[in-house]
């Protein structure tokens, strides 16, 4: 069976008015069960019940939340047969570096991706979106350029491949840190996501959804960095960038790292 | 006579320590006099001490300070006098739309333009940068993504034509704004300047010096935009912007749309 959908999410969806993208999860789960997974937080209480109150009246009636407190608990039976017959997964905010390291390479990530490859959907907010990445960042200046050594990346869980992911994008001034992660290199596509929005991830065709913009950053074309011969406190320097904003509704090819404007009928 | 100089900072320049841009100005002067312009501060006590301060010891010891509080001042000769003598005029920040507003179209501007026009120097910080614009940025949402409808420009002194500057740019998360502005007219091209950072223009070269970056946004290979026909609060959809990311060194040259990378053996 073909791969399911990714949900990425930058952060603050809205969970009390219009619900746009909790009610685009719901419709994808089709009935069926949400793994609402929690372990990006340090401090789990109360995420779970705000999601199951965000979605309720959704028709998501089946949640469980799956949290690890140490990483030898993702080995636990317990933890991992709420999977079986998910239809879903929803990482929660946090660390994504908690993420990383509690489920990455453990019966936990396999049934993640095991449910992903059988047509399932794995959303994921915050942290949460990060962690889908390759590679993906950890920690980097916000509201300031990027100055080379500046930026924590890590292995990321991987789902959606040959992107960078980050989020509270615009509302943190995240810009310069997804520059100079593009500027490591721009095999990977950046791509910044705004609160209360998120790109829908089917195959390599995304879409925009919510109420902020997404930047597509695509170094391809770039002519120029100083990244590896700068010295660590000097400001970036990368020439020739392609960059997208993309609103609700636009789409994006990515093999062809091509945008596709919303259609104008279509608009709401 | 050629244009002088214009030194275009992004606010907050060091004043205290190695100040690198206050002695670039400083070594432009050539011991000539400086015209303090506090216009654009709704209340300009402390601003010109302060330059007095920062310039102290770099050469500069014929300081003036011109202060309008209402429009008619700019008519008075004692206000006029100071310009003829002058090597460079200096605008500190505030309110770029003071600026405008009191000095536009008034005998202090013609001054102005005229020691501009007989190779002299003008720096300005912040709103001073601002103004400088051919149409200058005076309002626009931070740390948010650009919306329809949300930007507030005006007729600046067009110092520096096609070409639109923001400042503060990385630390204020202006990038949305300005991407805004340029989805506005192509024609401009968006430079954000970052604190503690400044673009050299010379004719149609510009170089940077500092400790930011220097962002730079053309839009003259976009292929979309929702601006002209998208709703008040819709986010701004935007393809195939090329963004420049200048550090200290690197140049640019305004005709010809290109960047050029800081010499190795010359940087520092």
């Amino acid at each position: 069976m073909a791969d399911g959908a990714l949900i990425i999410i930058g952060g603050h969806e809205d969970k009390m008015g219009e619900r746009l993208i909790l009610k685009e999860v719901a419709r994808r789960l089709k009935g069926g069960r949400l793994v609402v997974c929690t372990v990006a937080s340090h401090e789990p209480d109360g995420y779970f019940d705000a999601y199951r109150k965000a979605f309720s009246g959704l028709g998501v009636d089946d949640l469980v939340e799956i949290y690890v407190d140490e990483r030898a608990e993702s080995w636990d039976a317990d933890k991992l047969s709420p999977f079986e017959n998910a239809a879903g997964v929803f990482f929660t905010g946090g660390d994504q570096l908690r993420l990383s390291s509690q489920i990455g390479d453990t019966p936990i990530e396999r049934s993640v991706r095991r449910l992903y490859e059988r047509g399932g959907l794995i959303a994921g907010t915050s942290a949460g979106a990060s962690v889908m990445s390759e590679t993906m960042l950890v920690k980097g200046p916000a509201e300031e350029s990027y100055r080379i050594g500046e930026l924590h990346m890590a292995p990321g869980l991987g789902l959606l491949r040959d992107a960078i992911i980050d989020q509270h994008f615009a509302e943190r001034g995240r810009y310069g840190r997804l520059l100079g992660a593009v500027a490591h290199n721009p095999r990977l596509l950046g791509l910044g996501v705004d609160e209360d929005t998120a790109l829908v991830v089917e195959g390599r065709r995304m879409t925009v959804l919510g109420a902020g913009a997404v930047y597509v950053v695509d170094g391809e074309a770039a002519t120029h960095s100083n990244i590896a011969e700068g010295q660590a406190d000097d400001a970036l320097s990368l020439f020739d960038i392609r960059m997208h904003v993309l609103a609700h509704g636009d789409g994006f090819d990515l093999d062809a790292r091509r945008p596709a404007a919303a259609a104008r009928d279509t608009a709401d």
